[in-house]
């Protein structure tokens, strides 16, 4: 355990102890550094406390039937951060801060003034501030709904039990996973969505089967709409187009996320912002020497792994400046932890759309139409993919079904190392798994492509030089962490 | 559907209507030829009848609860058969003939005799015999056990109702998949194993963790022993190390399969059989000139998936006979879909043996210490993996756990394309799924060998000229067909 020391320059000020933060302590500890870790909250952030940890252990509670599944959860999110907590407390080259991290102007080094909880203010010096300030759930106001009956996933595991109903504001992974753990549960279940559809950045099969999977279980999904006003005293939420959704206990509300920049005096810094949270680089670089930024608070990546990610990048760049900082990050998988589950993996659709038309192809495989669904008795699920003509290259590639969530992993794999669905021709998957469905697309690729292959082999160049000449940066081989819109990009 | 035709020359005489001999109808009608397809039982085989098909889907059943799970296992099954029976009997270029085929010794063109159910005999002339006629379940009586008590997969599936105890003669993957599923139905369920533990084919490690898991589930596990005698007025069985196992209602025999030889009259054609079965290579060769032998009655593969993969060359070379015939089969995966999955790929434990050990490295990834078996109460399973020294090539690596028949997946791809642990070092699988048990291994691997790279690759090199030198046949990269003991190679 390492006291805060007001004289010593640490090599790093590290700014939250969730995901991005408790990676950049553990790396840069890992290289003999000292860091200051500074939490204003619970160490483990949102991914420990309010996000992954809780929503997959109430989503196993639920699923399996357990006594108290909101105790259950409880009590297993509180012994992994009060693990986590001491790990942090403990460790001889962290210095673990309670308080609340602001940036100052001083520069060389960098100085964070900490405001702590007795009203204090301390101040740290580092070579490094790294910030992983996280984002908190877009809030608003629903007219007529009291405040308490108003949650985000802030509030939602602090439960006691599972409502009698529950409406679900957003279409997305939050919705999505604990709609599924709450109907799990006996709750009354809807989904109110204010685009078109559940999940509007995945392709629209994705959607639709999805969609399908979760109403044939009972969640009411309701899109194109959203909620108007609720009536307290028949407990009714009447939706935009006229819907209205009675018996409703708890409202939850999942539609964003928004970077927790507030307390940062980023302005005293010079630190430069966009909307969707601090402008950084695949590096975690910003504007500012010396000052990194990681995870949800620049929007770039939303997910526990792709804040891990990116700071694993962001400790090499500060323990080993000299080592060429070459390269984007691997292929960045999105999970949501839903039944049936969904993945996903690669370009965004916007970003395909980009690559002209007759240089792609796409493919599908109807899960249900597998042997393996057929002895499950699967009702949904499908595997859709985005390749490019000749090679096969995965441009994107989605799953709804079951294990999905491990499934991805052959396509990011395959994406990582330009593997295309004519090389995967061929590699034997076990029978009868879903994960067949890959043997599938590579055999309907090479039955389509191999006759044709002088055609194909000019589609793809094609494409190849109009995405170049065109410079949108799209790679069809190793894609850059997609750019799908903020509400639907992995869950937690 | 085209009637047999005594004056036609056909393609193909493919002798097994199951997982190999469907493949090679299916694949050479598909190139436009006339086959003629000889089944004595059931189309399907074994796979839809008594092995995959039912297993899978009684396991379904008994782990959702469903009402009659026999019942509706036997449905399933037979809507199946009935239904490839039928693409087969209406194929246009595919002659299903009922009767039970021998070879003669009629060579240009190949002349099949063939015992129809009537008595008469069927003549066939074929440019090509494919014998693809499966496999038996090794019988044996155990004494004292009435007849109708001693069952192996082929009687299984005939029940009404699960017993209320049953004894697995033999630890392979029928044993470990139907204790999963008697378990699941409230059976009383024990497995003796001959050897000292059960998949003995596999690293010790993952027999360790899956008898620790089955035994959690109250799944009896005896191992180096066998059943002696059985006491039918106790219902007793006796084992040879002198445990007593009471009120054993039904004993099911998995100790093995043995090719399905005896009506074949392999002598007239002269074809060369082995102990394990018909002498043939990775292109269902044998040592006469145009017949070929795909699947169990080979032994070199006993799962589905295998037939079905030599099967696909075997097609290739009939129909392609020009193409050069070049490379093994990619890297063969064997599955276990017990309660938690069994799954592995790569090379066989012997195989692995004569690489020299100070060339290669063994990592593994406990699940429960994973997030995701956290939130899951996973209370056992493991990846365990070889690999090359300097590469971290993988040789061989096999999972106890969740979904493992998906994410050996990941491994088979990673053997198919080179994709050592070294390269997998950054890539991204979802946070918190099983997946990152992969990302766990590289991350252990770069950390143990990238400040002794030079080291590594000595060692990979010495490793390698041994390999070649001792000529064992062994490649790092694309390991044959695992040769691996008949008892436990993958599941039906």
């Amino acid at each position: 355990m390492a006291a805060l020391d007001p004289d010593k320059t640490y090599k790093a000020a590290v700014i939250g102890a969730g995901s991005g933060g408790l990676t950049l302590a553990i790396g840069l500890a890992g290289f003999g550094h000292e860091v200051a870790l500074i939490e204003g909250r619970d160490v483990g952030g949102d991914c420990t406390n309010v996000g992954c940890v809780p929503s997959k252990a109430l989503l196993h509670a639920a699923r399996s039937g357990r006594d108290d599944p909101f105790g259950w959860t409880q009590s297993r999110r509180n012994d992994l951060r009060d693990q986590e907590t001491s790990e942090m407390a403990e460790h001889e080259q962290i210095t673990l801060v309670h308080g609340w991290a602001r940036l100052t102007g001083d520069r060389d080094p960098h100085v964070v003034a900490v405001d702590m909880p007795d009203g204090s203010v301390s101040s740290i010096r580092a070579e490094h501030v790294v910030i992983c300030a996280g984002s908190s759930p877009v809030r608003f106001e629903i007219d007529g709904l009291p405040e308490e009956r108003l949650l985000t996933n802030e509030e939602l595991f602090e439960l006691e039990a599972a409502p009698r109903s529950a409406l679900f504001v957003g279409g997305g992974p939050i919705s999505l996973e604990m709609a599924t753990a709450f109907a799990d549960l006996g709750s009354r279940t809807a989904i109110v969505e204010l685009q078109d559809r559940i999940l509007p950045s995945e392709d629209l099969a994705i959607s639709e089967t999805l969609t399908a999977a979760l109403t044939a279980r009972g969640i009411e999904v309701h899109t194109g709409t959203t909620v108007e006003r609720f009536d307290v005293a028949t407990d009714t939420a009447e939706l935009s187009n006229g819907t209205q959704i009675g018996d409703v206990e708890l409202v939850v509300l999942a539609v964003g996320r928004a970077p927790k920049l507030e307390r940062l005096d980023l302005e005293a810094a010079g630190v430069e912002v966009a909307p969707q949270g601090i402008v950084a680089d695949d590096w975690g670089r910003t504007n500012v020497d010396r000052i990194w930024a990681v995870g949800d608070v620049t929007g770039n990546t939303l997910t526990t792994h792709g804040a891990n990610a990116i700071g694993r990048r962001t400790v090499q760049a500060i323990a080993l400046p000299k080592l060429p900082r070459v390269g984007s990050p691997r292929a960045m998988p999105s999970a949501i932890y839903s039944r049936p589950e969904v993945a996903s993996v690669g370009l965004s659709l916007a970003d395909i759309e980009r690559i002209p038309r007759a240089s792609r192809r796409r493919y599908s495989v109807d899960l249900t139409d597998l042997d393996r669904g057929y002895t499950d008795e699967l009702d949904h699920g499908i595997v859709v993919v985005d390749v490019e003509r000749f090679t096969g290259a995965i441009l994107r590639a989605a799953i709804v079904g079951p294990a999905a969530t491990e499934l991805i992993g052959i396509f990011t794999m395959a994406i990582d190392h330009g593997i295309g669905l004519r090389k995967m021709f061929g590699t034997i998957h076990p029978y009868p798994a879903y994960a067949q469905a890959v043997g599938k697309l590579a055999d309907e690729f090479s039955r389509d492509t191999l006759p044709v292959l002088h055609r194909e082999f000019v589609a793809m160049a094609r494409g190849r030089i109009a995405v170049a000449l065109a410079g949108v940066g799209v790679r069809a081989r190793r894609p850059r962490t997609p750019t799908c819109p903020r509400l639907s990009r992995g869950s937690c």
